[in-house]
């Protein structure tokens, strides 16, 4: 899975039928420490995730493991908020 | 997903039955803002996307869940055309 | 997908049963406009292609949905010959 | 496969529900003398892996092939708690 | 597929249930004549390969569409050994 920070979405109106009623986020990959990288992601949104919320995305086939997304012709969902990362290293 | 624009289309013959009736796209990959970047792709197109259209591609076994590209030996499709990125970052 | 060019294929005795009568083509990696890249991959062959033959690869778990290659522990297939490649850009 | 050590662990209350009970561990990516490498993984432990331990990463829909893990929308997995890399190059 | 010679095994006691009773492979990829490159991969073995072997390595999901290693969480698999690979380019 990859961190990541929400920071737009993404309008479409002429899309496959089996996105109707997802949310596309704009995301911003971060490294452990939240601090930002250079990648961009697009990915549903599968936990009502806002704006600058601290996200983990999964990508290939089990962006459709969700109840939001099942079926859908899409390759990355947020499917976690993070409340913290813990490191002992 | 990916952000891309269409610049172009594939022409093939010979090719496997599953693909028959379907348009392969080239697009260019771009950024956020629409901005050109070096990388090419080659998609099929599930939602009559046209030449210069901002649009999404989505990769993988995701490609063939659209009504158009199932059970295809595909890898990429045009899912989504976009309207507009917005950023709150 | 991928541009390639067939250069050569590649012979295994010892291998998975599900493999047996597929060819695997060694296919170089190419851009939209045929000129080869420093990339090899090999691809089990779904359309007769023949050496010196621009083709498309697919990736992943659709390299199984051909005719010829389903169910094969496979992850790459040739799946169309290009005639041409249409650029409007 | 991936080789990596455990080192530490990602806290999520909001999450999709088909991730209740499992435990997602930050990894740092080793190489196959378990000398640390750049990248940074996060992955279900399906093994009981703790802190510092030496550990195989799946990554895919793989990751959802264990008892642990089956149906939810991750996409890399802890499989395995290494012993011993035997080289003989 | 990816071209690697084996060049050693990876014993781990600890592992998925679905993992028992296979080989896990340490593998170094090599490029179409057999020379050695950087990069070093992890692989069920499905074809009896030994130390030395020149091999063809099968990434995702379809590493599992072999008979030794159906539904186990693994995302690489050695399915062929190459006799030879012939090149016209």
């Amino acid at each position: 899975m990859i961190f990541a920070k929400v920071v737009g979405s993404v309008v479409a109106t002429q899309k496959d039928e089996n996105l109707y009623g997802m949310k596309l986020l704009l995301c911003k990959e971060v490294d452990h420490h939240g601090r930002p990288l250079d990648t961009y992601h697009v990915a549903v949104d599968a936990v009502q995730a806002g704006e600058g919320d601290f996200v983990l995305l999964s990508y290939g086939s089990s962006a459709r493991m969700t109840e939001m997304t099942r079926n859908a012709p899409i390759d990355a969902v947020v499917m976690a908020i993070i409340d913290d990362v813990q490191i002992v290293e």
